[in-house]
């Protein structure tokens, strides 16, 4: 077992500490009652998680926490809805949840997302606990507190923010992850990369087979080096409110992208990889990145997977999506571009008639990428 | 017009202004121009209050942002859930709310908690105002940001603290409020001055006519004595955790009167009046009151209104009511009692048996008090 690191995230008077380490789920009831957990957990999970993982994590509750009770929701982004929250407040009260109790959210993101927005609104905010068990959740929700489900009308439209107690990363459930899974969320990691840290840029490029064979001390490094980033934007994001956006870069067009699919076609990651792609491209059209960097850019990230197609996506849909998108502000777009790998810039009002000229040609096929 | 009166509630980074005054209403337009807010508001109201004050509030508002968006609810507790909040939610898109918008709750209580509720997770977080137009919304909701819904399992038991941009209390349309009403939002002022003010509780005894007959002044000097008491209290929590619970002074008891009756024979301040009732007799039992004290308490509590009886109410309903209170712990039951008149008590652990005799003989009509 490589040794757990911790990253502790300070964010005024709430601080938590990150657990990365390879096989913390076989420790985590001992790790837990230190930190001062006293009465059991109500465990929010899906059976595909709990196929997999869930008697490592019971071995290990059951002793220091006695019986553990089990709430189960769908598995998939469709089951994060009001339907499946209305669920787990009904699971909460009968485990007799009370304002002390607290919640384990063990799965992927919309588990954490989920699980972590009950905790928010249940009796005004218990508790919660994070064991992300994909790449992609272990990265992304891990930091920013942010919480929620989706509407009929958008992802993630209805929400809070709320910081979790602590979080383990456990690098060896990712093991259990097929490819297109661990690519989706090394996507996540080079979104970091791009945005704050050449370094991890090339680390990414030099180690690339060994984070995709999970090799454990190479997913600790590029996990805890993208948890470093993102906490300290947020961190500085309490006092410069509009930084945090730069953590945004590729998904605008992400988001556009999956919604115009039905969310369907792409995983989350998948399409924020297409979105950065198009942010790295229209930075290089804007005349801020070179040719160079767009392309040594786009080249790590078809090395991680062959994303699917663009084919067939009407710009219609995409554009339609965008407008709709919490960061298109009184008409006008905010967008995060490149002024370099690793120099982020947020674009106040992006040049509109250039971006669709863009997204025109993306979609077509017009560019490259898709050929082979 | 009375001179409008300023309440500045200050908690850290939040920091917001209640104005109290008569005729405030056909001010609020301008007033929230002058406090900085440029896009239209999104009002949450019922058709109750809309017939009587919404013509006023929108020649207010309209010469300053123009059109106004309304989202009309059911006029009711029971139209506090997840249903009607969905409905404002939709209500939201479709007036194409995004981040910088802000919600306008203007109504009772129901209209507050519910729209305050909306405004805390649409898009993780949007301003509102609030212009509640009861007595008891004015005293209870403009401070300490609780917001929420009720679910089948009892009521706020899912919500959020969010606190307000700004809040307007209007005396002059509490002359719309039936007697009932005016002295369900009285019992709570009694209850600021129960546990923090024994000359709020004297200047009740001595005005009692002139607040009930809605003189501007008096209504005015009652509504900012208890916000003050209130305000101070929450501020302090910060520190303190557990000083808010003395806020809940009647509530418990209150609650469970409320939910053993289906949330039908009481109006929320009576079952708290009632609540208050057992409390100071309790206290009384617990020795910790005296009889002279219970006595001129409960003297005043009577005046104000006949309240509706306890007849028919079975103790074990309220008994089940109270065991799924928030305040029961770990089995055990924390309560507020009263020192003195003025001094709150928070007991963490209450003589379980004690409390059980007090409440069977208290609904089985063993007090004098509902015998005229």
């Amino acid at each position: 077992m490589t040794a757990v690191q911790t990253l502790r995230v300070d964010l005024g008077d709430r601080r938590y500490p990150i657990w990365i380490g390879n096989g913390l789920l076989r420790d985590v009831g001992a790790r837990l009652a230190r930190e001062g957990f006293s009465v059991p957990p109500v465990v929010v999970t899906n059976p595909t998680v709990e196929k997999l993982h869930g008697r490592a994590l019971l071995d290990s509750l059951s002793p220091v926490f006695g019986p553990v009770p089990i709430i189960r929701i769908g598995d998939g982004e469709r089951f994060k809805n009001s339907g499946t929250l209305s669920k787990i407040y009904d699971g909460l009260f009968r485990a007799r949840a009370d304002r002390r109790s607290w919640v384990l959210a063990f799965g992927g993101g919309v588990v954490g997302d989920i699980a972590g927005f009950a905790a928010a609104t249940f009796m005004r905010g218990i508790r919660y606990v994070g064991i992300p068990t994909t790449l992609l959740a272990q990265v992304d929700s891990s930091i920013g507190g942010k919480v929620g489900i989706n509407v009929p009308q958008g992802k993630n439209l209805v929400g809070a923010f709320h910081q979790p107690a602590c979080v383990l990363a456990d690098t060896g459930v990712l093991r259990s992850l097929g490819r297109r899974e661990l690519a989706a969320g090394l996507f996540e990691v080079i979104k970091c990369g791009a945005i704050a840290s050449m370094p991890l840029l090339r680390f990414i490029e030099r180690r690339l087979g060994d984070i995709l064979a999970c090799e454990p001390s190479a997913l600790q490094h590029v996990i805890l080096r993208a948890l470093r980033i993102k906490a300290d934007v947020v961190a500085r994001d309490e006092t410069e409110s509009h930084l945090r956006m730069i953590l945004n870069f590729g998904h605008t067009i992400g988001h556009a992208l999956e919604a115009a699919t039905g969310y369907r076609r792409f995983k989350h990651g998948e399409a924020v990889a297409w979105g950065m792609i198009a942010a790295a491209a229209f930075s290089n059209d804007q005349a801020l990145l070179t040719q160079a960097e767009e392309d040594r850019f786009v080249t790590l990230i078809r090395r991680v997977e062959k994303l699917p197609s663009l084919r067939g996506i009407r710009f219609e849909e995409v554009w339609r999506a965008l407008q709709r998108d919490k960061k298109f502000l009184a008409g006008k777009m905010q967008m995060v571009l490149l002024r370099a790998l690793g120099r982020p810039e947020i674009t106040a009002a992006v040049d509109i008639g250039s971006l669709k000229r863009l997204l025109k040609n993306l979609l077509a096929g017009g560019y490259a990428w898709e050929q082979d």
